[in-house]
């Protein structure tokens, strides 16, 4: 068996930004089902290289959802041959999606903060205390020296608010404000940014929430609800993806719930379960019951039945728990 | 008729920090409805007034609700004979509630951060440039040079973050991020004060909330969204008050919406209207046509008759502006 990291080389803030000045021809990649980090990352780092003479394009697996389009624009094209691999805020080549064959055993340079990055890439710098990898850009594009845009600062903006919910979460730190205070210093217009990542939701997803909530259902003295999200639902609003997963977001912020469960059909007998817990609950070694596994606040596994058959699979492993 | 702003001394930070000093025997007002930036700016005073030996207390109109317990504690006893009086985050003596009678005419200090202060106090520290009162505090005790304890800490985070919509709304500046960081250093628990204060909703809200969807309704080609929150509802959750604001919250959240109207039922024959624009469209306006008023994103009006008469004497006064 290959050893994951066999060859990574582990580059700290100064060399990386060294790199990124002595080579050129930069394809930025970003992982699949992208989010603000990964795109806000890509093309913050993108309009960076840009402005000191760099050629650099990015590339994503997936088609770019419209919101993000204040500062996911066109980019240059660079050629295959002789480029530079960069990926970021890819923590595994796996997450490459359908850039994964062409891509995932050449990256150069892999940017992130997820402490579980598996060294797939030739140098990495990561940072596991930074909030998001845009966190990352920032502080490289500030040691490299790098003119920031305001389009940049969009960009870099976004990733930090979409990865910590708006400054919300335990991955924030002092240095997340301080440089979000210097990121107010461009023109980025944070309220708007803010409104279209979390106050925005579409006709079709309220439609899908009303209907979530009418098959919602609570277990164990409402200490565990569980959200139904039928593939009727889904049929029936055209909503799926990434788009759904604020259903899970709703399932642990009902007071006294310490298991959040929501069951995402995915197959005529296979449901999709996303498990939120508190603590004592530690929501991976619940899933890791039902063959699947995450971290101790968020977990997830497949599970196959009718949906009857699901719930009654996954309170059993629940209420293993509840005591 | 008498000049509101008669007699009132409008003071800097500094000349607000030596009058601090040089008095005692605080007695510091809340507004009624406590919300977590008059209670947070309360408590943080109290307590960073307290450090300096002074004798203080807080005075609410209403009860505290019991979330805000890790910082609203029981605070001295302090004679109203001879006493200092100051109100914080209170723009109107109005908004004393049942502490008006007896304090209204009396506050001798006012700091607070909305500019729409009517300037009641003898003396009135204001800067409408801040996020919250909380800022204002934490300014104050900075430039007294006062001793921020980790419960201070968490009373002037408190009040950022729910007067900012943690960090999201347009009243935040870099000064905002630069004291949070700040705020940082001490042992405040912040994701936890996060979950609290935005991510905890009671099993009765979501039940009235799933309610209130299945009674929604869209106009003018979706462009207008009708949350109608009935007195039955009220009555089957026991949901009431503050708890109800967050359904004005989704009725601006909806892609596409431009008129937000939540009518809550308040009397047989009467709701109170919420209405939630965005431009072009002026809330204020089309209020004041109901004969309310309020901003030009967020104002609000009184309504008679039955659910089906609002609902059509708002869409009548919102139809006017829809072109």
């Amino acid at each position: 068996m290959k050893k994951i990291n066999d060859g990574c080389r582990l580059l700290n803030l100064k060399q990386t930004a060294r790199f990124l000045k002595k080579h050129d021809n930069y394809i930025i990649l970003t992982h699949a089902s992208p989010d603000g980090d990964t795109l806000g990352s890509a093309y913050a780092l993108y309009y960076g290289l840009n402005e000191t003479g760099k050629s650099a394009c990015v590339l994503c697996p997936d088609v770019i959802p419209q919101k993000y389009g204040y500062f996911a624009t066109k980019t240059d094209h660079v050629s295959r041959e002789n480029a530079t691999v960069i990926a970021v805020d890819v923590a595994d080549k796996r997450l490459l999606g359908s850039l994964g064959d062409e891509f995932g055993d050449v990256v150069d340079l892999n940017i992130d903060h997820h402490i579980s990055n598996v060294r797939y890439a030739k140098n990495l710098y990561l940072d596991s205390d930074a909030s998001s990898t845009a966190e990352c850009i920032f502080e490289l594009l500030t040691v490299m020296g790098v003119n920031i845009n305001d389009i940049t600062a969009k960009a870099l903006f976004t990733g930090i608010v979409t990865d910590t919910g708006c400054f919300k979460y335990s991955n924030v730190t002092a240095k997340t404000h301080i440089i979000a205070a210097q990121l107010y210093e461009y023109n980025i217009d944070a309220p708007e940014i803010n409104r279209v990542m979390f106050d925005t939701k579409s006709r079709e997803l309220l439609e899908l929430e009303r209907m979530v909530l009418d098959a919602s259902e609570f277990h164990f003295d409402n200490r565990c609800i569980i959200l139904p999200v039928t593939a009727e639902m889904q049929e029936k609003t055209g909503c799926s993806g990434t788009e759904l997963e604020g259903i899970a977001v709703i399932s642990r912020s009902v007071e006294g719930v310490v298991a959040g469960v929501t069951l995402k059909q995915v197959g005529e007998r296979e449901f999709k379960l996303s498990l939120r817990t508190y603590p004592p609950l530690d929501a991976s070694e619940i899933c890791k019951k039902l063959g699947g596994g995450g971290h101790k606040a968020a977990a997830g596994a497949s599970v196959t039945g009718t949906l009857e058959e699901a719930k009654q699979k996954v309170l059993s492993a629940v209420g293993e728990y509840m005591e």
